[in-house]
């Protein structure tokens, strides 16, 4: 049965990327492109899922039009903290077999690195992360880099796994980085890239990297459309692409 | 409470290589090193644990022998074929409690490598596999690589993921390399190196890469221990380190 | 002093690609765009290179037009063979003080990727070529590998490198890739990907890892660019951007 | 015609390495090896050349003397200021015909690494550089990433190069590492792992890596061999391998 789905901030960049692999995808089919100003309660009846790609002060008011619609809603805006989460967690209590989907991330090859990360951590005795990305990034590191750091550590804490070696006496400008609970983070700025992460897990003999390369935002569409198609399945609200994936 | 450790084939280079891992760990306790000729029945009672790093001809009735003494076996020796994997798990399956662990591969960074590939497998449009090693094996591709291979093949034929793509029509000398369940791999001989794997896994603007280095026999030790300390929590036959691993 | 550049083929996409470059760049004007029936002739004295990304057809004339005319031409169309070169050589001969570039490949980084390789091939014992690129690629391997391969081929002959180190017995599928004068040519097709090279140089204990990654046709620019600047200071013929590069 | 070696501090890791080496090596014969109080003198007439892998407080002396003999001398040993240098270049000029190479780093992927890289850097719109060493060095980053920086900022400089983009503008833990002439530099410590390195240079639309992996102390050797058979052709000083490589 084919998915009806509209796409709310159509015009925008991610937005227009999104319907266009909408309208190649099989099995759905695009039924509306709307913008500031459209009606999202006219989509209760016409729309089966409805993926957000708009702006970070919108965002929460759509996902509870949505809900009030009773329409799926598939959530690519960032923006988003515990207090919003807990509001859309709430309201979307309240009107049973509807779905949120709310990812940070849609590119399956980061979403992925990071569960991976995770899940040998606790089988290694170093774990380091360094990202690389485009030379006009203001922060340093990404927020990727960043979680990833804090999911292997918060693994590595629940399986209590020691801390890791390191013996640096002496490293005056600082070459070792960025501490993020016990894992080192590393940022690389290169033009011409786009966004990059390699994670390193060792042993003694042995060496396990999982890397991640998005070289533009289509990267973003297998992990949309996952998402598009799974939301149905998962009332309630979900956080994370990962949420999806039987990892 | 410390677990009694005995290695079969202890003046070998494995066998060695894991009498010192034994020593060095926690928790582990080594009270005896077997060779040919060794009474295996005499373990009975002294030791929890028999790692066994012998020969194919060998290892099979080691195995029966540990099993009629009470004592969970570990083995790394090669050579087991379906037929022998059965008569193990029958005879299991009447000493209720002991566990056996048959491991091709103890190296943790492969044994993830390859669950990770066969977890990802069906999320990508394509995946293919490059394998190193030293220039001395004298077959190609690897064992490792063909069972990779063969579990990305099976896991996307379950989730009904559709052909790769592949346009090439002129490749004269067979640099597209090998097809295992439509599944290419190639084999680089490298002086130098030991064991290395690449697996790529690529979808539109994003590309995953999961790489294992081996760079000596050391890298077997830390899921050897892995391995005697769960083998207790495992009663009867179980095959591949990552049955061990919550993944 | 600026440059004065005109573009054949500007209507195409590399042709599009290379008058924004040229735009945009310091001390380059971009004087003439030309296409299919357009005057070369014309540009005697108004322009002093001209960059000709047209068809394998047109190329050849287009650049016995342009040193009739006086012009110094860079050229990225493919389809050169040993006569038209020669044919250029010795016309280029009897227009002293006009230089031609004919390139193959404008990226930077795959022109210093092949450099390196030849430089370093007859130091390590053992070398093999890894290329990856999108589905759609009729033909493995890559020109560019087959280039890099029998760079080194000829650079070891040259040196008296010995034959590299391969037991190998047993390759049922063809694991073992192409071989090009004694080098072994993997070629690796994944969906996403654009064009990229990995080779491999390595010793006892020791591994270099020559890697170029093209991710986008922007990735000419810089070389077409180089080209420009340094076409004028090269009379008579020059085949590959290496020519210009004091490597 | 073979050369004739001797080895000093052949009791020594290193330099029991290099004796079997010597060994096993075409044209080569070892002739002595001499520990603390051995007397370097009687080399004279015995011995064409020596290879010094002895300690700092020793290898200066040992240089004079080997000098003194009329001896070529290759040297390992680490510790040399510019004040050591300059004595036995003093020296060396006294005694024509004499050769000594003193290389603070014999791994020819590691010499060939830096050497490339400061060949392309001044082509290249951004560079940096991440090493990863085991987790029991001291001091980071390693002096070969130091080395590595400032070879690149010293050619962009000579090139007229421009600042590499940096857009950086919260970087509250150190992401980016250390700085040196302009270079970023990470240091990665992984459990395991001996002496790597990641030269990363990028063009809009393009990246080149070059890696570098010495896995363990063997990987001194081809660039100890290279030495030995050089260091007669190249009378004087001469300091870093890269000096006996035509690049």
């Amino acid at each position: 049965m084919t998915i009806r789905v509209a796409v709310l901030g159509a015009a925008g960049r991610m937005g227009a990327t999104t319907c266009a692999a909408v309208e190649a995808a099989d099995g759905l089919e695009l039924v509306a492109r709307l913008d500031v100003g459209d009606d999202i309660a006219a989509l209760a009846g016409t729309a089966d899922v409805a993926v957000d790609f708009t702006v970070p002060d919108a965002t929460e008011a759509n996902v509870h039009a949505l809900l009030d619609a009773g329409v799926h809603a598939v959530v690519g805006t960032t923006g988003w903290d515990d207090d919003a989460l807990a509001r859309v967690r709430e309201h979307a209590a309240g009107t049973p077999g509807v779905g949120v989907m709310i990812a940070p991330n849609f590119a399956l090859s980061a979403v992925l690195a990071m569960r991976f990360a995770e899940l040998a951590a606790p089988l290694f005795a170093s774990v380091e992360v360094v990202e690389m990305h485009h030379p006009r990034k203001v922060d340093a590191p990404s927020g990727t880099a960043i979680h990833t750091a804090r999911g292997v550590a918060a693994a590595r804490a629940a399986a209590g796994a020691p801390a890791m070696p390191d013996a640096t006496e002496s490293d005056p400008r600082g070459a070792r980085g960025a501490d993020y609970d016990g894992v080192h983070v590393h940022a690389v700025r290169l033009d011409g890239l786009v966004a990059h992460e390699q994670i390193f897990l060792s042993n003694p003999g042995e060496l396990l990297t999982i890397r991640t390369d998005s070289f533009d935002r289509s990267s973003f569409m297998p992990g949309v459309l996952l998402a598009v198609r799974g939301v149905a399945r998962h009332p309630g609200l979900s956080v994370g692409l990962d949420a999806y994936l039987d990892l």
